[in-house]
C-alpha cells in the first residue's frame, strides 16, 4: 500500500473550499502519477469531494472512506452515526452520504468541535470529545458509530470499548472494500456517469497546460 | 467455508410465504448447529427475510447477499439494477433493499420470468433471459447490475462481457464483506435493535419445545 | 370471530427472530386449518412479519393490526405516534409501517420498556408506562396515538381520556377494516406480488413434508 | 345517509380554482347546516381540498374519498394506481395523496381524458376510457386500482372483472371507514393541527357576516 | 404596486378553514377585478392555499410569499427555518412547502404562540416571541430564518441583527421574484396542471352565478 | 456586470473531473481577484461544483445558475425538466439539484448528446437537439423547461415558442436572483455550514503557497 499526499492543496480539509481544492489536487496527483502500477485507489478525506472524478480518471476500483465506513456500518446495525471534527463539516458529510446512496440509515452526523489538526496532539483530547459527541449520536438512534475523519484512525478500539458499540474506521473499511473489488475483478462502470474524461485542454493551476 | 441447507423449509424461495418459512428454518438450523466454530454467517437467499433475526442469534458478523451485492454495486456506478427470477419477487426485493438502507441508488429490479429451479437447467436459457431483463434495467438508468438470485452465480462473467457492465454476484460479495468484518474485528451492535433473543419458550415446528 | 393461536412459535414476539418464527407458525396454522369457513383474516402481532405471506395463501382479505391502526390514525390527525413494548421493537415497527406504505405520517415509535408478557399483570403499570412514552410521542408531533401491541388492547379509553388524544387499538381497527373489505367484496390482488404460493415441496418444521 | 350538495360552488371540480371554491362552499354548507344530527361526514370530491377544514369545523369523524380509497387499496396489494378524469387533475390528486400520508404505495395517477360531467352520459364511454388508462397504471406497477372520481362510482365491478384486479370505489370506502370510526368511538384529534376555528369575523361570499 | 384585500373571507387566516375560505375569496377578488392592468400577482398569506388556483386564473406570473421566502432562503444557507404565529399553523405550512417543492432544506417550522392579529400591537412582543422560537429553529439546524406571516414584515432587521442570521421576509422576496419573472418574460406554464379554468357554471357565495 | 473566466481549469466542464478542477480554478480566481468591488457572484457552470465554497470565501450573495433556474422553474409549473448536453452530465446535475434542495419538483434531466463546445457552432443543431430532448422531459411530466448549460443561453425564446412551454435560462435567472438578494440586503449565513475558510496553508497548484 502506497500513501500519496498531493503536492498542493490545503493543509487539511475543513469546509467546501478546502474540499474542492483538495479534490483538484488529488486528481492532479493521480493524473501525473508515474510510480509503480496499483490495483485500486482509496481516498482518505472523510466527506470530501473527488471520488466520482477519480472514477472517471483511473481504470481500477476507487473507494472513498466515507462511503466505505457507511457501507460496513449498515451491516452492523439498523442505524449508524458519524462523529466528525468541526460542526461546519457535518452538512458536507450528510451530502456526501446522500449522493453515495447510504444516507438512509444514518441517524446523525455530530461534530466534536476539534479541528483536523487538533487530532494530532494529546490523544486523550480527541477521545473525550469523541465520547461526548457519540452520546448525541446514540440518543439520535445510532447503534453503530463511524470515525468521521481519517485523522481519528486508531481511536476505534478505545472508544468502541467505552461505548459498547462497534466503531468503524473508514480507512480500514475502504482498504478492505478495495481489496474485495480487486479480488472479484470488479471496477467502475463506464456506462453512463463515469465515462473517461473527454480529451480537451485542461490547465491544473496557473502554469502551461500539459 | 461450510454450506448449510436447512433440514426443513421450501425447496426454493419465491414469494413471501416461502421467504418467511425459509427464515424460520434458517434460524432453527443455526440455533441447533453443533459443528465446528465459525467466524461469520453469509445468508444466500436473495431478497429473503432473516438477516436481522440471525444477527440477534449469533455473535459473529452476518452478511446477506442482497445487501452485500447492493453495497458493492454502489461503489461501481451511480445507479445499479437487480435482475432476478420471477416478477412476483421484485417487490419483496425492493422492500429488502429499502430496509437495508441501500435502495436509494437502485434504478430498477427486473424479473426474467425464470423460476429459481429453472436456473439449474440449460445454462443458455438463464443467460438469454438475463440479457433481456438487463436491457430494461439499463434503460431505467442502471450502470451496474446485480445477480438477483444465488442460483445465478456463475453468470456474472458471461453477461458482464456481453453487456459491457460490471455485474455483481451477491454470494461472492457477501463472502468478501464477511471476511472484511472479521478481519476488522467488527460484529453486530447489541445496542438497540439487534439484542439477543430474550429467554422464553419457543417451539420450532409441531414438536415439543427445547 | 374465531381466535387462533399457532400450535408452535414463540410465547411472545419481541424482536426479529421471534417475528420470523411466529410468521412461519401463523402460516402453518392457516395452511392446515380445517375449521369452519371464514371471511377474512386479522393478524394480531403488532409490527410482526407475515401479512404478505398470508395474502399469498388465502383468498379472503387479510388485515394486519399494525397497518390497520396506522390507516385509521391517519384519518384522525396530521401525525400519529406508536407506543409499544420494548425499545428493541421500535425499529422493526418502523420498517413494517414503511413497507405497508403508512410511515409518512408517523411522528415517532416509542417504547415503554415493558415486555409483552408484562402487560398481563397489574393494569396500572402498563397505563403509567404508556402515559410516559406517549408524552415523548406527543413532543415529536403525534396528534393521535396507536397502541403498539395487541396485549395493550383495553388501554385505549383510559389513556385517551388522560391524554386528551384519540388512541387507536389495532385489533379493533383491523376487525373493522376486514369487515369493510368483506362488505365491499374486495380481496387481495393476485396481479404482481401476492400470487398464490407456487406448488412445490415445503417442510414446516423437522418432520416429513405434506 | 344524507347527501348534501353546496348551494354554491362550481358545477364540477376540475382543477385548483374549482377545488378551492368547492372547499369553501362545502365548509359553508356544513357550517350553516341545521338538519338532523349526523355521526360522520364523508367528503366526495376526489383529490379536492377541504377535509382538514371540515375536521376543524365538526366534532364527528371526517373521511375523504381520496384517502379512504387509498387506505383500502394499500390493504389489497403492494402498489395501487388511480384512474381519474382529466390529465390536469393528476397533479392535484398526487398532492392530496402525499399530504394524506398515503402516496408511498401509489404507482401512478392516470387521466382518462374525460371530464367529470362526461361521466354521466353513455356508460360505455367511461368504461372504455377507464380500461385504457388502467393499462397504463398497471404497467407502472399498480396491482389495485382506485376510481379517481365520485362520478365513476358503479364502474368498479365491470372494470374490475375485465382487468382481473380489485377496484376500489372511494365513496363506498369512505362510508365504511366513517362507520368504523363511529363504531370505535374515534374522532379527529384536537391537539395540534385540527383545532376548532378561532372565533373571529368571517364573510362567506359578498354578503354581511353572520 | 396595488394591494387588494378580498371583500369577504376571514379577518385573518389561522388554520385550514380560514385558508380555504380565504383562497376562494382571493380567487373571487381577482376574477372580478376591473382596475388597471397588472404585471404579476403576489399572494401574501403565509402557508395559505390558493396559488395554484390563481395560476389557472390569470396569465401573469403568480408568486406566493411562502414559496418565495423558501426559495431565497435556500440560496443563503444549507437549511432554513420558519418562525410563524400559532402552533396550529405549522403543519399547514409544512404541507405548503412540500407541495411547492422546497421542503427538503427546511429544518423546522416553529410557532411563536402569537395570533396573526396579535402581531399588530406592541412591537416588542412579537420580537421577543420570534427570538425565542428562532432559537428552537436554530437548534434544529436552521442557518437562515423566514418570517412565517405577512404580519411579521418589518421584524427582519431587528431580529436578524440579534440572531446574527439572515432573515427573509416573504413579502419582499415575492415582490422581487415577481419582478424577476416579469423582466424575464416568464409566466405560468399552461401545459399539464395549470390550465385555464374550464368554462362552466360557478357560484361564488350564495347569490346568482355570473 | 463583469465576466471572469479562470486563468486555469478545463476548456469546458463535462463530467466530475472537469467539475472539480473548474471549482478549484473558480475559487482561485475569486480569491486573487483585485478588480473593482462587486455586489454579488453568479456562477455560470450548470450542475458544476463550487457554490458552497464560494459562499465560504466571499461576503456577498452567491447564486449558481443551476439552482437559480430550478427556483424560478418551480414558480412556473408543478414539475420542471432540465435539458442538458451529454448524457454523462445528467447524474451530476441531479445530484446538484438534490443538494441545493430543489430536486423534488424535477421530473427529468435529459441529455441532447451535444458537447458544451458543440453548442457554439451552427445554431440550428442545438435547437433541434433541444427539441428532441425536451419531448422526453415533457413525457416525464415536465411543464417547464430549464436550459441545462450556460452555452445554451439564447435558445430559450425559439424553443419556448416551438414547445409552447416556459423555458428558463439559468444565467438570466441567477442574475435576477442575485440582484434581488442585494436589494434585500441578504447574504450567505455564517452560522453552521458556510463559515469563512479557516486560516491555514493552502497551495493552489504546484507553486509556492501564498
Amino acid at each position: 500500500m502506497t500513501g500519496l499526499t498531493p503536492a498542493w492543496g490545503p493543509a487539511s480539509a475543513e469546509g467546501w473550499l478546502d474540499s474542492y481544492l483538495s479534490a483538484a489536487a488529488v486528481l492532479d496527483t493521480l493524473r501525473t502519477y508515474d510510480g509503480p502500477a496499483y490495483d485500486a485507489v482509496v481516498l482518505a478525506g472523510f466527506g470530501e469531494h473527488g471520488p466520482e472524478g477519480v472514477r472517471e480518471l483511473v481504470d481500477v476500483p476507487v473507494v472513498d472512506i466515507t462511503e466505505a465506513a457507511a457501507h460496513l456500518a449498515c451491516l452492523l446495525g439498523r442505524r449508524y452515526g458519524v462523529v466528525t471534527t468541526l460542526d461546519r463539516s457535518c452538512g458536507q458529510i450528510e451530502d456526501s452520504l446522500e449522493t453515495a446512496g447510504v444516507a438512509r440509515n444514518c441517524a446523525a452526523v455530530v461534530g466534536t468541535g476539534l479541528g483536523v489538526l487538533d487530532l494530532a496532539g494529546d490523544p486523550g483530547r480527541p477521545e473525550a470529545a469523541f465520547l461526548t459527541a457519540a452520546e448525541r449520536a446514540r440518543d439520535a438512534g445510532a447503534e453503530v458509530l463511524v470515525l468521521g475523519c481519517a485523522g481519528m484512525t486508531g481511536l476505534q478500539r478505545a472508544v468502541g470499548e467505552k461505548l459498547g458499540l462497534p466503531v468503524v474506521d473508514g480507512v480500514a473499511a475502504a482498504v478492505k472494500l478495495a481489496e474485495s473489488l480487486v479480488t472479484l475483478d470488479l471496477t467502475t462502470s463506464r456506462a453512463g456517469s463515469h465515462q473517461q474524461p473527454l480529451p480537451k485542454e485542461r490547465r491544473w493551476g496557473r502554469r502551461p497546460a500539459r
